[in-house]
């Protein structure tokens, strides 16, 4: 074949895009999130699609890695891993990342977010220069479409007066009627069949309440709660005894491996996480505790699809579930979580995504979500097409930011609302 | 693109191959040993070719299974493994495969040994139709070269008088000085960096010496035994601590998750199995009781190629080395083996392989076997061509079988020079 899958240029846009004021444990969401979107452009004038984290720290790292990747294949993935990427040891060390929200950081999961958006870009070229989706580059697809939860936010009617931010159509979500009003219309819009509401927002009472509102506004469907860590063990265990009857797990109730073993060995409410599992190095403790019955993915953090397809190998072989996680993304991430999702053959529980609460995208067309599912199409490559305009217009305002937005703090713009707003110390609760 | 990557037809061919007359626990090679090639074939006409395990009750669910292939797509490899495989009971419970050598056999390991000839021909046949190797379409290699180990076998001048059987030309191993000719010849042929005894066959003490004569003949080199289960946890520590000093890794030395726990308690030296680590239901126990150092994958076993890198990936997550056992094979697997091999990143010991010990294959040129390593190539597939000829001529002996080689039963064959002979109870030492 005449075909040449040489990458002869690597284009890194940083962007910034539109972010409701959602609520979390260490504050709310910035009126706008870094993305960075990754173009892997082949000799063959093939371009392949990759996104991941957009802080500066993600971006510190993307750069040099781009320029090492001209000259090489967009077939060797596997070897994507094998670069000697250095990491600024400051910008790791014993720092949380994103305030927690992501678990630990470290230097192995900086460096795995950042090659996972070139991993998935290879494989997006892959596909477009074969002819082959995604999928079939991973093995296959075992099921037509993938199911996603509904992701219910405490949230606030809009960011801070005076602060410029894009329009929110969603209005405000404080208590249990909010939330059950926020599920509903999420619902009517994507026809969600189960429903995750991020927690550690309000006193752990307030939480359970709401839960419970939506367990009687959608009888039987599967509900979860995620108060990223926010909860003593104690606490843990009441609101697990509390919600066991309608909970299909409990997400991240307590911080730490050890913390969540201790609350696993009290209940039989199953316990998934993004935050104490997050890389490779910290599986085996954990399953030898038998701290996690549900490890949520991230093809970001975990090092791309590849590495995700090997982590639901691991969760199958010790007994542990699998599906996936969300932060703040695009329809590029999207439509990979999708694909990677649709290979996984033990995949029990509907994957997490933001993707409704964003209002821009860098895409042509929008992933569709239908009765709670994406369809897993046939299309080359990740099946999405770049929307030029739109990209170089969300790189405009990363460009001309002067707002402090170019590295995610929930907790700074808390304080925009509440000047003496800290990240709580935890436990919360 | 007008490929059309469609099965339409697929072939199955029963094989006898010479097997020299190589000693282990259970008795000794038959003269031929069944193999089966597997051939899958595209709407346009491209091939794929996978080979595995060839006696009955492997070819009973080879037969319904290729009758459900066509149709589908040889894309579709993790969709093999959905398809609905029912195993005759009777042919598998409480039995030990292969006389022990294989591990216990259970329902599971049958079903994936079957599978994965299908999935190496898929992915052979992808490869020639896509115009890539097969490493490519497993993310690529990230070495040019597999090492592997010379493979070290006890045996006779030759099968027992009076039994047909294929010319031998390596003449007699059954003390030190024999199996370190043995080593010597494979070295000079071969170019092997390190070696393994296949031991199990005379009393411990014998084989010690044979080892110690192996390290002063080859002093610095790697060196492996493998009882292949035949020893008691006190006669396995009683090795380990004589041969500590020059033992890279002790292979299988006493039988069961329970018993390697036992030895691995009380040595430094590195335990491998292909035995009691044989399907991902296996890992757990092994993993979590720290009764295993090494797993020594057959891709045969664990259902293909991608099932191998994922358990790599689990082994690597648990601190686990990987390295490749081997049984009797041909040209196809060992490309095969190797292919995956160069994909897996934390590959630090060389992979055992018979083919030195068959004088026969089905493949237009043997694999080169140089500096103890086979080169990967970047040859569509496989990197191999079907010599159509020597495949009929093989097929023709299976099919005039009437000295019961259609089932391997390396007892029955001992039975032949020692009408006594029953498969020893174990621990034999
Ligand atoms: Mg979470
Ligand atoms: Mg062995």
């Amino acid at each position: 074949m005449t075909r040449d899958l040489t990458i002869t240029e690597v284009r890194l846009t940083p962007i910034l895009v539109a972010d409701p004021p959602l609520l979390n444990t260490q504050g709310v969401h910035q009126p706008y999130t870094p993305r960075l979107i990754v173009e892997v452009v082949t000799a063959d004038g093939i371009t392949g699609l990759g996104e991941t984290y957009g802080d500066t720290k993600y971006l510190e790292l993307a750069r040099p890695l781009a320029g090492r990747l001209t000259g090489r294949s967009v077939m060797d993935v596997n070897g994507l891993f094998g670069i000697d990427l250095a990491v600024d040891a400051s910008r790791v060390e014993g720092q949380a990342d994103a305030g927690g929200l992501r678990g630990v950081q470290s230097a192995d999961k900086l460096r795995l977010s950042v090659l996972s958006a070139f991993e998935v870009a290879c494989l997006d070229a892959q596909g477009r220069a074969l002819g082959l989706p995604v999928h079939a580059l991973l093995g296959g697809r075992v099921r037509d479409a993938v199911e996603y939860s509904a992701y219910l936010f405490y949230k606030w009617a809009a960011h801070p007066a005076g602060v410029p931010a894009e329009p929110d159509e969603w209005g405000p979500a404080l208590d249990p009627a909010g939330v059950v009003a926020q599920a509903r219309r999420l619902r009517e819009l994507h026809g969600f069949g189960s429903f995750k509401l991020k927690g550690g927002v309000l006193p752990p009472e307030e939480e359970t309440a709401a839960v419970r509102a939506l367990a009687e506004a959608f009888p039987g469907r599967p509900l979860r709660l995620d108060p990223n860590g926010a909860w003593s063990v104690a606490t843990s265990l009441k609101v697990a005894a509390e919600l066991g009857d309608v909970l299909e797990y409990l997400e991240d109730p307590t911080l730490g491996t050890p913390g969540m073993a201790a609350v696993a060995a009290g209940t039989d409410v199953p316990l998934a996480t993004n935050m104490c599992v997050t890389t490779f190095g910290e599986i085996r403790e954990a399953f030898e505790r038998h701290a996690v019955q549900v490890v949520l993915s991230d093809h970001h953090y975990w090092g791309g699809l590849r590495n995700t397809q090997h982590l639901a190998a691991i969760c199958a072989a010790f007994g542990v579930g699998v599906s996936m996680h969300s932060n703040t993304h695009l329809g590029i991430s999207l439509a990979a979580m999708t694909q990677v999702a649709s290979t996984v053959p033990g995949l029990h529980h509907a994957c997490d995504s933001h993707y409704p609460w964003q209002s821009e995208d860098v895409l042509t067309e929008r992933l569709v979500l239908e009765g709670g599912r994406i369809a897993v199409g046939d299309a080359p490559g990740l099946g999405v097409e770049l929307d030029r305009d739109e990209l170089a217009r969300l790189h405009r305002r990363w460009a001309a930011d002067d707002g402090g937005y170019r590295d995610r703090d929930d907790a700074a713009a808390m304080r925009v609302a509440e000047p003496h707003w800290r990240p709580p110390v935890m436990p919360r609760w």
